[in-house]
């Protein structure tokens, strides 16, 4: 029999009801005659009620143990694999829950944040064997420090595309509580269309467009190869297939999508010395502080004297400005810091060797009014670093003037 | 260094505040000079708020899987184990905590009421050699089968005594929300006294007097000769110490203490034909229902018939009543019973092999107006079955006509 994996999010799972309603859905399909692993997140807010906690513990002034986040953490991924379990059994499936440890999630020891180093499948396949159902906590591993350890945010979805490429699974459907990836964020553009299809390369840029997804799952799927469906628990509506550029159908557009960022804080340092190990200087003390640096621009300007600039998180900036202060190197021109800016990016694997995509974005940009402050592009996307305010505009004209509010053009 | 090993229960740990309390209880502990393992409960009522998530998840006509039960409610003393090390790290100390899998308690596979087979120590020694306070989650095991298990309510009592025969600890200490072991219940009897000390085999009979030990613990502590301490949590006041009879220091009374237990029914089956197998008959179809019997009493009657009665817990009567009325050998002389019973007793290791105990418990019971309504006796008890609305005026009397209310004699 094929195996299918599936992975359910945390919303879809909230309360002792839906997990009986997600039941309901499980055991149809495995009536349908495939065998499935089915990879669940904690319930609605537990993790966040279990960090609430965790700072209690710890008092206002220590930051809690990642090794014993990790444990702690991983409770709440064992309570949704045991309660449903117990809930498809009284629909009357043969199933069992397995913890990440106990379905062969190997990792490395970094707690918090740790990286799925291999799968061991021998008790999954035995399970599967059996005819049995198999729930799996996701989001957590065993190091080989015999530890618990999480994979961050978002990784039950890493789990289930690891867990798919271990078992060689025909499909991994991730369900959430939106029913695929848009164009944009529907919210801001009413235009917004939902993609039957997209590529991983394209998904990778895409991540922030609605669907949540972990990119590191993405990756993953990437390099093995996994079909991953993204599509709404509880509406019966086709979701977003992401997979290998080749089994493309779709008539293919240029631009994929328009992705926006909010509460971008930037960082100016200006006249810094133009050589070798500058850069470092600046963004190591950054890393080490937990501060994820976003796009970052250099220009290497007259006199061996070079201008940098870098975006961080909103919530980050006033940290980020502390420590880029105390680097020598910044010391000379200056550093200034502002808030208030947005991201606005289109991603599309069509542009790339395709000439006067930048161009057509600036124009759709100038033409609604819109500054644009920074500029950077890869591969596959190009981002602009625009005024908060001017954002819903931005996406509208970006969307428009790319054709992705009509079903197939571009 | 010396090894104490502690246990602190679920009401001691039922906020982070008091989790707090009790991490700042163990720095200093650990400060004094010992090196120290924690066995903790999960947090106030979790264990029942995740039992009726179960509830909910299985529906209202199927009993949630053991097996999955035993991983769900296991996740409650991680929690309190990881608060717990992060508490106590944010006090300066090191500190790891361990699931009971990772702590080496390996039991046997009875998912809900699990034995422990065996404590691999391994770990816990490293642990301990490197220095660290290690918190064990209590009440939680591996079988062989690589699964979770947990050893019942009460269990972190046996997993803390386990823990401390394992490492060869020089003592056991229970804290709870009483203050030590007390020659009867203090809510029936305002002259209730707290033991300094008490022999495991008293302990055992008397484990309903209040303190809640889990009698399994006992009997490891018996078997291991671990010392226990019973004593409070948040009172610094001297508990009960629990060991081997010949380093029993108080002067000795022959009774130690009065036991109650309210809340009995009482089944009894007139003139079943006296012949080997009839006792099995009737007690394994309750067995298997999982209906506790406790005391057992039959007389061999006239014309090879016999009656034997005996009491199951009050909330069981009416399961237990409908089981025994379907045994055959029960049909000829009819099956009856009753609620509104309690039992009381009298414990004590000076009983053993002097004569007179019995009937001086007859009499003093007849002094205060109260009949009985059965009898049974072992080497260290002599239990009565009486009328609930009685009890409180038996158990005065009898405290009294042993002596119990006085510091020492008897």
């Amino acid at each position: 029999m094929p195996v299918v994996v599936q992975k359910y999010g945390g919303s879809s799972l909230a309360t002792a009801e839906k997990i009986r309603v997600v039941a309901g859905k499980i055991c149809a399909r495995r009536s349908s005659g495939v065998d499935l692993v089915v990879v669940v997140s904690a319930m609605g807010d537990t993790t966040d009620d279990l960090i609430a906690l965790a700072r209690l513990a710890s008092g206002p002034s220590h930051v809690p143990d990642p090794r014993e986040m990790d444990t702690l953490l991983s409770t709440g991924e064992l309570v949704t694999a045991t309660l449903m379990a117990i809930a498809i059994r009284s629909m009357g499936h043969d199933v069992v829950s397995l913890s990440g440890p106990q379905a062969g999630v190997r990792t490395d020891s970094r707690h918090g944040s740790a990286r799925i180093a291999d799968i061991d499948t021998t008790r999954l396949k035995r399970e599967l064997g059996s005819g049995k159902i198999v729930i799996v906590a996701g989001f957590q591993g065993l190091a080989e420090t015999e530890d618990v350890t999480t994979l961050g945010r978002g990784g039950s979805d890493t789990t289930a595309v690891a867990i798919a490429a271990g078992l060689k699974a025909s499909r991994c459907e991730i369900f959430t509580d939106v029913d695929g990836i848009y164009t944009t964020d529907p919210r801001l553009v009413p235009d917004a269309r939902k993609l039957r299809e997209i590529g991983y390369e394209e998904m990778l840029e895409l991540a922030s467009l609605g669907a949540k997804m972990n990119p590191r799952s993405i990756e993953l799927g990437a390099v093995y190869d996994v079909e991953i469906l993204v599509a709404s628990t509880f509406e019966d509506k086709p979701g977003t297939l992401i997979h290998g550029e080749s089994r493309m159908m779709e008539v293919r557009k240029a631009v994929t999508g328009v992705a926006v960022t909010r509460n971008v804080g930037k960082i100016m340092v200006r006249g810094v010395e133009d050589r070798p190990g500058v850069a470092a200087e600046i963004f190591e003390p950054l890393a080490e502080a937990g501060i994820s640096v976003d796009v970052i621009v250099q220009n290497a300007g007259a006199d061996g004297k070079a201008d940098i600039s870098f975006t961080v998180a909103e919530g980050d900036l006033d940290r980020a400005l502390a420590i880029t202060e105390r680097c020598q190197s910044c010391s000379a021109g200056g550093v200034t810091g502002g808030r208030g800016f947005s991201k606005v990016s289109i991603v599309g694997t069509g542009m790339t060797n395709s000439p006067g995509y930048a161009a057509r974005m600036f124009r759709a940009l100038s033409a609604a009014g819109v500054n644009i402050d920074m500029i950077t592009t890869s591969e596959i996307r190009i981002t602009c670093i625009i005024d908060a305010p001017l954002v819903e505009k931005a996406a509208r004209s970006l969307h428009r003037a790319f054709g992705l509010h009509e079903a197939s053009a571009g």
